[in-house]
């Protein structure tokens, strides 16, 4: 089945809010400045999956009904979500973004670091305004445990020496919490049982852990044309991800100096095909994609306090499809 | 008198209170991230005069007493313009701030768009936190301002057609706006009237266009070393300010097309002396300087609602400092 309409079908019970989503995030962006709104009109032109918003709403919809505010809080998370993408790629100097220039490269990071910093307080302010004082709590704490995320990878660059358990640290805070907040905060919207509530964070967090080794594999396998955004990039930018960490844990010493020395190289394609060949001579990307699996294990476990119903059944698919996408 | 002890004139009725604010600011950016933490720690640990926190203090103590929130809101006014300024300082490529190397310099372009995000939800969470939504609301539309100001700014570079009224924008969104919201937030934490609120509200509003326009002014005439911050910065960037659109405003088509080209070319000392030599030449300094003082008078006039105190003599001496500061 093509992914596109593998997310139709994950989407199914909450498609009908999605438009309302879109309007909402266009009307909160909209400003008078002229340079914002290019910069802001451009990354929106081409929208990725609205995958946060998604996520929301599907848990908002074991509630008995979608609220405005949950569709708030879905546009919000999407406009967080962008601002840390556009600040994300000044610091991994990426060329592309959804298919696109990204604003780093076609506005300069000037720009960039300013309409990040736009999206992200017209964000919070969203958020706030929904006034449900947990939810608002919880966005601030994720907005840290993300900017904490970012500045451990930033930290930890070229480090050939980072174990799994920093990496997966990382991808916890930088990527995994903002995705389970996604899903508590629907659960909130939608006034879940506390054990609702908590069993769709967990959710969100092994789901998200998932998500992030999947990406990482990808940026190693994906097809760049595909995949809407430069492949290799994490290697260009030094960030060591779950194939290399695995790949790194198996070879000798003389053998990882070589490694290290290729990596830290300004080769290109040479470089990216020489840690190719390596990572499968090593199985480390079938090591990673098992570690993903696990995670997603214990994510549709969490779904086994919920009764069969169609958001239920999006979730289960959603695990599936997170495995199996190709970009 | 030394410009120290009229600060300390300055700040005498809320002195015993800023070693409070202190406190709040270094636990308010506390963080168990190694590199944040460093980060931060360098940032702070040249202290700036604690200008921000001052002022919403000073308002406030037209009230019957500072209160714990009062004192919260400061601090996290700091820590939101430091998260300014240390975006700022990728945006302007500035070498030194408070005579130490820019967290640009030191630590690289993608630490400080992290430690600025993080610092920026830190700030935005304890105003969040001291629970007056009016002041949560105000603190939103600030940072949409400064945001907006320096997003113009970032545009209008090179423009050497910017008008005074456009820079006046300009100035009050990325300056201005916030030295107003310290003062209308301090007033709103000690509940003061709405007149008075608005009156302090309009004084900051002034006092900020003064401010900056001295600053300029500085940028120009002020002594490296004792500044603090590298000199000529704003022309390096390609900034106008009010003594360059002063002096545009003055030449022939002929020497305007020769001042750009300066103003465009990379020529370090020599291009900066060119241009102070031009500036004198045509009394822009002096122009721009007698415009800061009309602002300052209008600030001056907002005050006549207050019967006399010691902090309406602080708000006093405030602006004839502003005016004679050489750093």
């Amino acid at each position: 089945m093509k992914q596109a309409s593998v997310l139709d079908e994950i989407y199914a019970p909450v498609q009908e809010y999605l438009p309302e989503v879109e309007t909402v995030i266009l009307t909160t962006v909209a400003t008078s400045n002229e340079l914002a709104r290019q910069a802001v009109q451009h990354f929106f032109s081409s929208r990725g999956k609205l995958l946060r918003p998604a996520l929301c709403l599907l848990a908002a919809r074991f509630g008995a009904h979608i609220s405005e505010r949950a569709i708030r809080i879905a546009a919000a998370l999407e406009i967080f979500h962008s601002a840390t993408l556009i600040h994300d790629d000044i610091i991994d100097a990426a060329y592309l973004r959804h298919g696109l220039p990204t604003l780093n490269i076609k506005w300069g990071p000037q720009t960039a670091v300013l309409v990040g910093d736009f999206l992200y307080e017209r964000a919070l302010r969203t958020i706030f305004n929904v006034g449900i004082s947990k939810v608002t709590l919880l966005m601030y704490d994720t907005a840290e445990q993300v900017c904490d995320g970012e500045i451990l990878e930033a930290k930890e660059r070229f480090n050939f020496n980072l174990t799994e358990d920093e990496y997966f640290t990382i991808v916890e805070k930088k990527t995994a919490s903002l995705l389970s907040m996604c899903l508590e905060a629907g659960a909130m919207a939608s006034e879940l049982s506390l054990d609702e509530t908590l069993a769709l964070k967990r959710f969100g967090l092994y789901f998200g852990l998932a998500f992030q080794v999947v990406d990482d594999c990808l940026d190693f396998t994906g097809e760049e044309n595909e995949f809407g955004k430069t492949l290799g990039s994490d290697c260009d930018a030094g960030v060591l991800t779950l194939p290399l960490i695995r790949l790194v844990s198996l070879v000798d010493e003389r053998k990882k100096a070589e490694v290290f020395q290729i990596f830290k190289s300004d080769r290109g394609m040479e470089k990216f095909d020489y840690l190719r060949r390596l990572l499968a001579e090593y199985d480390a990307i079938e090591y990673a994609r098992a570690k993903a699996m696990e995670f997603l294990d214990k994510a549709r476990l969490e779904l086994s306090i919920f009764k069969d119903s169609a958001v239920k059944h999006s979730l289960h698919t959603l695990l599936t499809y997170v495995f199996e996408r190709e970009r």
